[in-house]
């Protein structure tokens, strides 16, 4: 089968290798399509190097078909189209106790701390196998996982209908807090720079802000009548988000940290303190998260198809890498992964 | 009668005034002690010199005795032991429309923007004067104030029986922070480097550490059995304690900013996403914390005797500012300022 291979130093490798044929416990997949998250592009960059073993298979984001189910595994089917919750947490760490396991002290990430994806055959535990709804597209489903970190955050985020929700980037994770933001009955808007993600923005409906053009805080200001915004989602990971995040809020308001920052930023505490703000970091996922995304995917509210801007074969893994480094044309690319589906 | 004016430029005038008579509304009370917060230090200082209309009378802890009630006031008597929660909302802003009055976008705050208690008569609206508790002591009232901002934090920051919480900085309002949470039920932690504080924190049966010569994080980790802390309070105004405060927390602990930084800090908002931890700013009281404030004095379970460090003639009010600038040793001082009562 063909897989791809990360071995540092910016390289991919595409090879040939034998399908793992699942244990008790496990499910090969036969996966149909695996998009390409900004956590590759990370790792493509060499900034998690100390997280992977070398030669390493990356990706997280799937939709395939059970080709092979392992002793014991009784909840899916060969033959089921399935996504893969992509975490294996311990079960023993105090995170793990206080229920908290999405965020295990020590988590083994699917496609980051053991293989993932980007490959023809994924054989993975069981438990991290959902099936898919019947009729869900298998582009849609591998959406699912994306769509679980939005629905996290603005779970979070605690967005309630009527709400004034401000975006702080518009890249594909952005753009899915929106339109989760908007399902849950918020007024949104998205703050974001490309041209190219504020033109697809615009046609899916969003209400879009470019700060570079137009002075934000007091378009916000004009907006709420002075009171500012309710909740804030900060997904640049860039020193001027941190700096915008809290001007923007309204007492007692929340940010949410979606954006993995690499280094300390300056933030300014005083105006915690001064309008009581809240804020929230959140990562990946829970359970009910994936539930929801696959409930929205499957209600086929959300436009999705637009979303996906690129499908390519999985040999072009590092074509689509560079293509997200670049920072221009791109939303979110999907990778053709199974020649024989 | 007597009277203290703030002029600018780190000088205090001690003069004679005649007393402000109550119009409808208001109360004129007879000031019995007012404690020098903290916030009356970095006016002196001069850190607030744009909220000041000069000369102005700072002050805004105390207690008193009604000496005359204007037309239409009816829930205090002459004659009545009193306090004062000094905010005086507009009423009218996003911020009151939304409940948060409290942090009223065009808050006057009673002892900056408008006269305070450092006098002998002090006359002040109606709805801000709460009656004390018979048998409360003069000095206890004047507590009350810090008090209910302490009780305010230990709320915001949704501590519970059981918990472990730590706070960063041993002074009146980390101090009262502390023994609230440990009244609330949590296993307390202070963090303090003055070697007098720490000497006084340990009489009042507190636990504490000095991060200058022994690790915090790694007690609170063995403390916590690698979890790290459920509640941090930070009350340093410094950037460590902006550094430590995200180290510290368990996957989703909170933070509560107390302290007042004046300028932004660096803080690691990887460690927010990375265990999903929440931060909230706290700013003054409301209501249910004045009154929880006065519950918990009355019932005589605070050593508030202990805390009170100083008492000096409204005289010293200058005296007193030196000296907790110096961050010697000093805990809470009070001022006498009615001479003839």
């Amino acid at each position: 089968m063909k897989a791809t291979f990360y071995e540092g130093n910016k390289t991919i490798r595409i090879g040939e290798c034998q399908p793992v044929a699942p244990k008790a416990g496990e499910v090969q997949i036969a996966v149909s399509y695996a998009g390409i998250c900004g956590t590759d592009l990370h790792l493509y960059l060499g900034h998690m190097d100390r997280r992977v073993t070398f030669p390493q298979t990356l990706g997280h984001e799937m939709s395939g078909v059970v080709h092979a189910v392992g002793e014991g595994v009784t909840h899916v089917s060969v033959g089921e189209p399935v996504t893969v919750m992509p975490l294996d947490p311990c079960g023993d760490c105090p995170a793990c106790h206080a229920g908290h396991n999405h965020i295990c002290q020590n988590l083994k990430f699917l496609g980051i701390e053991t293989p993932g994806a980007f490959q023809s055959y994924w054989t993975v535990p069981a438990f991290t196998v959902l099936p898919l709804p019947k009729g869900m597209s298998m582009e849609h489903g591998a959406m699912i996982e994306p769509l679980a970190v939005a629905c996290h955050d603005v779970r979070i985020g605690e967005v309630k209908a009527g709400e004034y929700a401000v975006v702080l980037g518009g890249g594909p994770i952005g753009t899915l807090i929106a339109l989760v933001a908007r399902e849950a009955g918020a007024k949104v808007l998205v703050s974001e720079i490309n041209p190219y993600r504020l033109e697809l923005l615009k046609e899916l409906g969003l209400e879009t802000i470019n700060p570079k053009e137009q002075d934000l805080l007091a378009y916000v200001q004009q907006q709420t009548a002075g009171a500012g915004a309710d909740v804030v989602f900060e997904v640049t990971s860039s020193s001027v988000g941190a700096e915008v995040m809290t001007q923007l809020p309204r007492t007692r308001g929340r940010i949410v940290v979606v954006a993995i920052f690499s280094e300390p930023v300056k933030v300014d505490l005083f105006r915690f303190f001064w309008r009581e703000l809240k804020l929230a970091g959140a990562r990946v996922y829970e359970r009910e998260d994936f539930d929801q995304a696959i409930a929205l995917a499957a209600s086929g509210k959300l436009p999705l198809d637009q979303i996906i801007t690129d499908i390519y074969p999985l040999e072009d893994l590092e074509k689509g890498l560079k293509q997200m480094e670049s920072g221009g044309k791109v939303m979110k690319i999907l990778l053709r992964c199974s020649a024989d589906e």
